[in-house]
């Protein structure tokens, strides 16, 4: 029966593996090089994308009351024109619940086994590139990081977690035999059978960016413990979210299972439909990404569902000193430019003491920091091509308002240090594009940016000096939540300091980190948000985000 | 360095390995026969007991500003005239938070160390005697049951705890090694540590009647993870909690720990301190057992903290039939009595169809059920020394004022099949005494049943069928919620049914129990508390009762 199971055990052993050492692995192809693909597929995935535009997404879905769709390429300015089903909450909800009943009760192998399934469709060749133009097209990164980023990396996560909720659930025995003596007399032998249930429906709300990040362990988690999931995607993003509803759905009915274990509730920016769902009697089970004053609300007010948040903080740098300064200022331009600072991980507040910093390139005073931090920035952003591969576009076109906005409100104050503007994209003349604002500003500036800016906008912030800079840093950190957060220091002293610091603000930290993304979090690796602060209550992945989406029952009966 | 953990290894080792096959054992003795502890210590302890009597209780305590103390013994109705510190809980936060830093600091396995060596403190001869007489005279229990249930079978529950603990914060790795590579040059060596933080201060609310099976295990889960505890012991029942966090404190400080990371707050029934402990912003998790209406109010609104609540249901019987008539009657007639029906799995609701039943003696109609299961409750309760063994007394006196009403309700509507009356104590003339007060009612009368009636009250409910039976059982599960239920068929098809129908109402199921205590649940083998229905929203213990205690922080720094 459990072929599917039996089929991919290698993967799931892999990646319980590597989850307990936390090695480099992905079960899946980061790169989309022809060597890998060869070259036919990358072609009709090209095709079949512009085959979807202008057309009714087909999507079997129950309780359709219409169509809905309102995306727009961040490429090319124009609408996908693509239209998703507009359905009654109640009816997915009700289909929801039916589809759990036989889910449920199947054995937890057979569940996994087609949650492997799932991402073994999904890591396709063919899906991995059309996934990649749909999530161009929407989240507005490029295509190698859409391809990766969306791609792999995503699933990744949602092996991840399919093996953290299979590691959980394999803690409990399915039978016990329990023997003992009550009194000089009595002698009582029991058979005891223990029964995983699920708690009921999810409803995972994915976000405008990187949808398959969060969605896949949700859902994964999920669909392995038994529960069914209603998937809210981004307005903006719901192309790469209805393709992979769609493939999960193929997958269950191929495997004799009801589809509606999965459904998408598309909605508009103009009439969304978020709080009707996670307010449904219903929704046992909320899985967040967005804002973090939604998520909050959510984690206070939804106290009848189980709530998992991601959502987003003011990501630091603290500059001590630096045995690499040229590295260091590059790797922080980097994480400025990628995916134009859209990222969870994208850093935003740089503190660098006023006084400037020692470095192997001798002395450098705050203002030479600035400006090769700057200069760092101008040679991935200068470049057009560099700056298409790197930044991609804003998934927002009000995050140019928030640009312009922000620039102001520090001409006054700070120093525009870096000006954002476009740059001329090598493909598409309309891309909504923008280089990194650059901004400089005093430590007493918390009103300026002591919150999250979602978008290329980040902030040299100059402070008296850096314990000054840590203690800001940690402070925002209690305050405004972080993903990410990084410390250069050539002492270590200063270095373990940090350490504990941020440990103690509830934040993860990266020390040095040069010669690669800063912004990577590595599936199986990285426990990617701690939970500790107010960017997030949930973690990818451990064993408490999988282990309370299961309850367990027992049956006790006399030892035949 | 972990000398505590290496001395204690064997007895976690074995713990560890019994939450996972669940057969029986236990680690501390069940048993006061002086075969096992001599003759001296029980003597002893009874010395020591009365020694405490009119004195204020020695516990050293942050904060204090008084004293408190009204507990009185259900065995004399006299005054034990102990006080205890009464105490500002401000400084109890404060005092917890300095504690915490260097608790959480020290290695895992130096914690679980510890908390070893308080379980086998507390498992101790002296210590479970002069526990179970505490016992005794607060919660009312008869003093085998004080010495079992409170002593042993709560420590197993405290160690079981401790065992998910270890084993969650063990899936968490101390380091790892990771490298790859960045495009087609870089390549990337990163060292990460990984750091399990605690959430910061709990508030453990214990309850009347059974303060150790529940507050151990909040208590080993949160210290073991990091986390100091606040414990607020009910009123009536403080000097068994004072006792144990007076022992867990001589352990810290022998261990060179902080003994702040458990405190008492005493309180009084006029003055309770319950929400400003649990709403203090310092109160980042809660573990309540006490009355479902209050803990449904702690889960929907103390939402700042991780929420753990065991509070209590209308267990439930559903008689089908029965291949042993009398020893049916005989083990439910049992739960009936056993610590006068204040245990959390005391059965309440006897679901019967009114046309009777079949039985390996013969047919035997409603009434027969009822008069069978009447004259087994008298045969425990008619004789003093049994019934003294078996019922002990009423923690609390207005449970007299409850069973008058409800027999009085069902005077108009229903039939009062066995009055409840004092039985005679044989060693305390004044014991608040009472047996078991047994009354028929129809299915149709969910007012008068459909709700947990604390103490000796339970009814027989004449259902249309056993189909019926099982219906009503089922739906007040999910209505009011159950700890235990049971259900006695030879009829295999409907124990498939009724195993069915109770899982997916969310109540786990006994079988056709009999030989032995049907209120039993074994630490290591029965999971305690479903959290799917409104009795508790949390399990003793499974992986979710420990694995959201901690969080994970890590570093990553470049390899040397």
């Amino acid at each position: 029966m459990n072929t599917l199971f039996n089929t991919h055990w290698p993967l799931l052993e892999k990646a319980l593996d590597v989850c307990v050492h936390r090695y480099s692995w992905t079960a899946f192809p980061e790169s989309p090089s022809s060597k890998i693909h060869g070259s036919e597929i990358p072609k009709a995935a090209i095709a079949k994308f512009d085959d979807l535009l202008g057309h009714p997404f087909d999507l079997d879905m129950p309780g359709i009351i219409g169509s809905i769709g309102e995306e727009v390429s961040p490429f090319t300015e124009q609408p996908l024109g693509i239209k998703y089903p507009d359905v009654d909450p109640e009816q997915l909800f009700a289909a929801a619940a039916v589809a759990r009943e036989d889910w449920s009760a199947r054995p937890m192998q057979e569940r996994v086994g087609i949650c492997l399934e799932i991402l073994h469709r999904l890591g396709q060749s063919e899906a991995l590139f059309l996934n990649a133009h749909a999530t161009v097209h929407t989240a507005g990164q490029s295509f190698i990081m859409a391809f990766a980023g969306c791609g792999a990396n995503s699933l990744d996560r949602g092996l991840e977690a399919l093996a953290y909720a299979y590691k959980a659930m394999s803690d409990v025995p399915e039978t016990a035999s329990w023997q003992r003596q009550f009194g000089p007399t009595i002698e009582s032998k029991l058979e005891k059978r223990f029964r995983l249930m699920p708690r009921g429906t999810g409803v995972a709300i994915t976000c405008a960016t990187f949808p398959q990040w969060n969605g896949y362990p949700a859902i994964m988690a999920n669909l392995a413990t038994g529960n069914a999931t209603i998937v809210k995607p981004h307005p903006r993003t719901t192309l790469p979210v209805a393709m992979f509803v769609r493939t999960m759905r193929e997958v269950l009915v191929e495997n004799a299972c009801d589809p509606n274990l999965i459904t998408m509730a598309a909605d508009s920016e103009s009439d969304p439909i978020t709080m009707k769902l996670m307010q449904h009697a219903d929704a046992a089970i909320i899985d967040f990404t967005g804002g973090p004053t939604f998520g909050r609300w959510i984690e206070e007010n939804c106290t009848r569902s189980l709530v998992y948040t991601e959502t987003a903080g003011c990501n630091s740098v603290v500059i001590d000193s630096s045995d690499n300064f040229d590295e260091m200022c590059r790797w922080i331009a980097h994480s400025m430019c990628q995916a134009s600072a859209q990222m969870c991980t994208s850093v935003q507040n740089i503190f660098v003491p006023r006084d400037g910093i020692e470095s192997d390139d001798g002395h450098k005073s705050f203002d030479e920091v600035c400006s090769s931090i700057v200069a760092a920035v101008d040679k991935f952003a200068g470049n057009p091509k560099v700056a298409a591969g790197l930044c991609g576009t804003l998934v927002d076109k009000k995050i140019y308002a928030a640009i312009d906005k922000m620039a102001n409100a520090v001409r006054a104050r700070g120093r525009i240090l870096r000006e954002s503007a476009r740059y001329a994209h090598p493909e598409f003349d309309n891309a909504r594009t923008a280089t990194p604002l650059v901004l400089q500003v005093d430590a007493s500036d918390k009103d300026l940016y002591a919150q999250e800016h979602f978008g290329p906008i980040s902030f040299l912030i100059a402070t008296d000096s850096s314990e000054h800079a840590l203690q800001r840093a940690t402070d925002d950190v209690r305050s405004h939540g972080a993903i990410t957060s990084h410390v250069y220091s050539s002492d270590e002293d200063f270095l373990r300091r940090a350490e504990n610091a941020y440990h103690q603000a509830g934040a993860s930290l990266s020390c040095n980190l040069i010669g690669m993304p800063i912004n990577f979090a590595a599936a199986y690796s990285d426990y990617h948000v701690t939970g500790l602060n107010p960017a997030g209550n949930a973690c990818l992945s451990d064993l408490a985000f999988v282990s309370s989406r299961f309850r367990i029952v027992q049956t006790r009966s006399p030892a035949k």
